[in-house]
């Protein structure tokens, strides 16, 4: 058991951080990771409050979803973070919200789009919108199928560049390394959807920020040549 | 006295809970509890700061509105929540809130539609907004009117998988098998309202979300074949 | 000095809860009281933070504005405020604020129209704009004048009816029979003006409130036959 | 190094208050102070988190942006902070954030218009968007080129009268005599960001203040004749 602690406590931390940011409301969103090490990985019991939840209420699952360690059902969403791990193989961490504006974008159908440097900073580009799913993958095997039609989506996309999506009339993914990085890109999509809102309320003809100045941000913080932040 | 105590106590914190929220600014809103093995309905009283009421404020009366216990007025909203639990017999709370973006819906007049699934995994539908009361209906018994206009906007709706109306020019009221549940409807349909005005803004020309995703997510979380959460 | 300390304490409390509720950043906003029977009116400090004023730091003025007690210079508002309480023989406390939503309508230079019962519970009727102040106005005795324009804007308006106004350009002013009532409705107006920005953006077609509803609303809540709330 | 401790520590407090008051999530955001005794300036760390951040992490470096003392990389901005000083001769405070409402309107490329007093009172006029950038001027010396659009912006209007800029697609600046008066003068942007969002919903044809309105309201508190606030 003590085996899996520290995994459980960056999950349940994970958790709690996407909860106190109010990007989870009641019992909605999940973080989870995948320690690739001891191969399994620890999320969110499904329907648990925040305010009650313990460190471990977490979830130790293998790649297959077979429960390894934890007296709780996992996340109902769980399928939807395996097909990403097994398919996003340089990521270590995934989270899902119903964040108010992030939302509110899967919802209009439409890709939350690059205005501004706070959006390149993280995202290298539009957050796309996913394909609606048909009537068929809604009614069997939904949550695979969401990881599927996420897939999809990335495949013209740099799923490292673009660690974010929104599934159409659903809501946020977001990815990272880990669990917490996962949640911080959460934040982040839902300050850069936030300001998006107000950007098209200001200016309904505003056009995408420029490719060189997408480059300029990205890569400040991304990569061999990024100089933001403290030396590792 | 000491028989009404729990009941008090679970009104009294749903009502807390209710201001907590945000939902019920100064003395606004209410919360109510009908509890079938003692025949009594607990309410808040009316125009009673939260901020300084105490559980012994909470007035205990009959079906017909007459009081039982308590030294208070109750909520003038009263007949409303009785003509409810008259006629949607399955419930057992009932909540009215003006909070802020769902009763911007009651005052544009129209429905808050379900465009996406956290709409969905609670409302099975749009939530429809009542036609306005005459003027006979608002002079004379208003409130008991306001519960007819309800109930009447559920004659070929599911009063138990929508748990929710805006009345017309008014506000909602939510409900639930009791006052905790109607109090998480109310949180709920506040979300979802918010999502709803920033989805219009997105693309003012949204459709709502197909029939069978709303089918997949409500009975997610509803009905026998529920999967999300923990097996009771 | 004994004689003034709970007319300040309370003005003091006014003041802070506007500052608490959001209403006040930094040091704007300010909140009065006319004592009749001590013939003196009790003001906030100009430019004084809310954090740091202190109760003694309430400037006690008599009704032409000479200092009765208080080492600070009273708001530079004083002379609105002076004006209101000459010409609005009932009230005894006024508040003036930049809240963010109703600032919003004095910019955009419109009423706060009557769009639901939550409007109707406090303001029967529209909030009224003013008429914006000419050049000479604003030249000369520019707060004098602010006040003679909301005097004049409710010539055929009953101010007790509808305490509150939005001066063109600059921003609401709510009074009532204390500061403390004063205050609570410029909460209640910053609560309206939200919501009537969410029903315009729903529905820019949107029409007011029936005045058979406005009038069953506030006389809930006003005159002989007001049910609302517990018996004094 | 205790002669540099007081401004590091006013610099210190003016990155936190600019955290607390939610204009710079995560590690988003900075502030610097020009201590012209001194002839340095003390600046945020790169990246830091502000929850963890110390004193001691403030950087000093001087005009040619060296460091002097500490053992952290100065934020990335630094070279924007410098050309201000260097070319705003009466300024000692610099702020950068990424504040929704007012990078809202740098993605939407225009002004924030001067539509009321609460803008009025701290900005004499529309706070300017910058043009955009060249893709040379982004690609090499981006943080120094930020700065000289900036200040090429300010040509023909003055940076006193005017303390604050957004450059087109990143987010607002504002200066002032030191830390703290930039960031107030921030927290105010982003308040009159708000309302002039709003008050383009509710008046899509909105016009500018009087000029006489806004000089009146600015002169109140600036200048030789201000009469806001208490004597210095």
């Amino acid at each position: 058991m003590n085996k899996y602690l520290e995994l459980k406590q960056r999950v349940f931390d994970a958790n709690q951080r996407l909860h106190n940011a109010g990007l989870a409301p009641l019992t909605w969103g999940n973080a989870s990771e995948f320690d690739k090490e001891l191969g399994v990985i620890a999320i969110k019991p499904s329907g648990v409050a925040y305010e009650t939840m313990k460190v471990d209420d977490i979830v130790i699952v293998d790649l297959n979803g077979n429960i390894v360690e934890g007296d709780l059902r996992p996340s109902s969403d769980l399928p939807t973070h395996l097909y990403l791990y097994k398919h996003f193989p340089n990521i270590g961490g995934v989270v899902h919200t119903h964040s108010s504006a992030a939302t509110s974008f899967a919802q209009a159908g439409t890709s939350i789009n690059a205005y501004g440097t706070t959006h390149a900073d993280t995202f290298y580009g539009d957050v796309p919108c996913t394909r609606p799913l048909t009537q068929e993958e809604i009614e069997s095997e939904y949550e695979l199928n969401t990881g599927k039609v996420i897939v999809e989506t990335f495949a013209n996309i740099d799923y490292e560049a673009i660690p974010a999506v929104v599934v159409k009339n659903h809501g946020p993914f977001t990815w990272g390394k880990n669990a917490e990085k996962a949640v911080e890109n959460s934040i982040i999509l839902e300050e850069v959807s936030k300001m998006a809102i107000n950007t098209i309320i200001i200016n309904r003809n505003v056009e995408r920020v420029d490719q060189y100045l997408l480059d300029k941000h990205y890569k400040r913080k991304h990569g061999k040549k990024a100089y933001y932040g403290q030396k590792k």
